[in-house]
């Protein structure tokens, strides 16, 4: 192993901010091999930590005054609050003093000022948001999950792109297999803009593989699978919505008539597969210069710590900008 | 209860017709009060039906020498085989010699045929595709789940005024509350189709009770959840896949080295609960003067009966046309 990674992380950022965010950190030093930087206002974060009498060498604080709220306009968010623990995360990770930054705040914001801050990697308008699934086969990126909710069929190409490049560098995978998100494998099948960006795949040299559906993503058909922001985001956020049913139904097992069967141990087993599958809510963004984790805005502790294990991994596969 | 329920299937349509429809009709018919008519080649039926020694005064034959691929174009289809089962079970509906038609064949030409043959209800100008999904609240109808991959915002609204009507007959729900699926409650959350969908739902006089997510939906916080086609057929593909691997799951836990906590009765448990909620691949038509189920092109013995079940219930309640 080398070096231990550093990561930012926004603790101002997400509906259950900065309580959650703070315990997640604290939690995630217990276990990882991790140094923290928390950014937002100290003041504050200075008495959450004395709550947890906190002394750790590897936690420490960094100020930034601004708050940008869960609704507040994006744009002008970013705009008018310049000192917000985004923007300060962000520069800690432009200029190097961080691997990744973790935020469970504003998307839109995030986007925005890592799009300002960081830049755009070679031929990428706008970034995408990936999520990375388990299939038998390996990972599997699914993207866009929210990021680009009206798209052209020329931007899904794009987000194939910068899908590629990803699971090339983070994955080691030489050609990735790259598929479109439609209602049937016929290229005939999906809306216009799906019909019209197979058309585009085909000649973009990437190693398309035709289109996919939602029902194979699992068995790990594709190392990519591409989708528009909306279509992405309502199918991440029904997966999780499935997992919790599913988790509720085999919980009622558990505590139902039939307790005697499903004992707490198979209890775990089923919920590590289906919160595996769901990804957690743990997102990143492709086509900018830097690793930003963006992790669920309903985050809680385990929410958290399971983010800042997803950029620690990505941080450690070095994956190099520019 | 009421008369024998008189129910057309298209024996000749779904990937594995007509053998796995010829078993689920007589499945069906072990186990609910109907009285089936299979609709196209009685040549190829009685061979089936002699092998399968029946003689059943509640199972009937309707000739229909014309057969519709799935992978036909369905207008075109429509046009050139004018004697298809599909054509054929739906002139028996539109003649009041079937209470309902069954058929797991192709999408479009079993759409194209229904406007053509049993029309439109007012004011609709495309028929839309709907499935009932289990809620702790009751039945949820999610609609559209297939039949127009591209709307523009009035359409969505014509979607949720079918639903409406559907629900109010068919479930005796006197006000339903629609809910507009998108990637966040505000109004502001969505792609463009969405957001102005939103606005001309909150002044369309239904009980519209604003934009839910997917995760929402298995909790029942609305009775209609209206999505486009391309989303909602993208929506149910991925609860089959999940559902399936969720299965996977138990069913490792039950071969495997928690097959001693895993047991069959579980099993089939969890699988239920599973299979409910996916719908099971169990759609109908909404907008169409008629009962008009479609069953999933995959379907087998298992789901034809199921669509036969679905298609009693529905005409049981007896909705009422025109």
């Amino acid at each position: 192993m080398g070096e231990t990674v550093r990561i930012a992380i926004d603790a101002m950022g997400g509906d259950y901010a900065p309580q959650e965010i703070v315990k997640g950190a604290i939690s995630a030093l217990e276990e990882e091999q991790v140094e923290l930087v928390l950014v937002g206002r100290e003041d504050i974060l200075h008495q959450r930590l004395n709550r947890h009498k906190l002394n750790d060498p590897m936690l420490s604080l960094f100020e930034a005054r601004d708050v940008i709220a869960m609704d507040d306009d994006p744009v002008l968010a970013v705009r008018q609050k310049r000192d917000s623990s985004i923007a300060a995360g962000m520069n800690l990770l432009k200029e190097g003093k961080v691997s990744a930054f973790v935020s469970a705040g504003n998307t839109g914001a995030i986007m925005t000022t890592a799009l300002l801050t960081l830049g755009n990697q070679e031929g990428v308008e706008r970034p995408a948001l990936g999520i990375i699934l388990s299939a038998p086969t390996g990972p599997v990126l699914f993207t866009d999950v929210g990021a680009n909710a009206d798209c052209k069929p020329p931007l899904l190409v794009q987000i194939a792109h910068m899908g590629s490049f990803y699971m090339n560098r983070v994955f080691d995978i030489p050609r990735p297999r790259i598929g479109l998100l439609s209602t049937g494998k016929e290229e005939n099948k999906g809306n216009r803009l799906i019909k019209e960006a197979n058309q585009l795949l085909w000649s973009s040299g990437l190693n398309f593989i035709g289109n996919i559906e939602a029902q194979d993503i699992p068995a790990g058909v594709a190392d990519i699978v591409v989708t528009d922001g909306f279509t992405g985001n309502v199918v991440i956020k029904l997966a999780e919505g499935l997992g919790e049913l599913f988790i509720n139904v085999s919980r009622q097992g558990a505590t139902g008539k039939l307790s005697h069967i499903m004992t707490p141990s198979l209890l775990k087993t089923v919920e590590k597969r289906l919160l595996d599958y769901s990804g957690h809510g743990v997102a990143f963004l492709l086509g900018v210069n830097g690793n930003v984790i963006v992790a669920h805005g309903r985050s809680e502790t385990e929410g958290i710590k399971r983010a800042i294990a997803v950029a620690k991994q990505i941080a450690e596969h070095e994956v190099h900008y520019g």
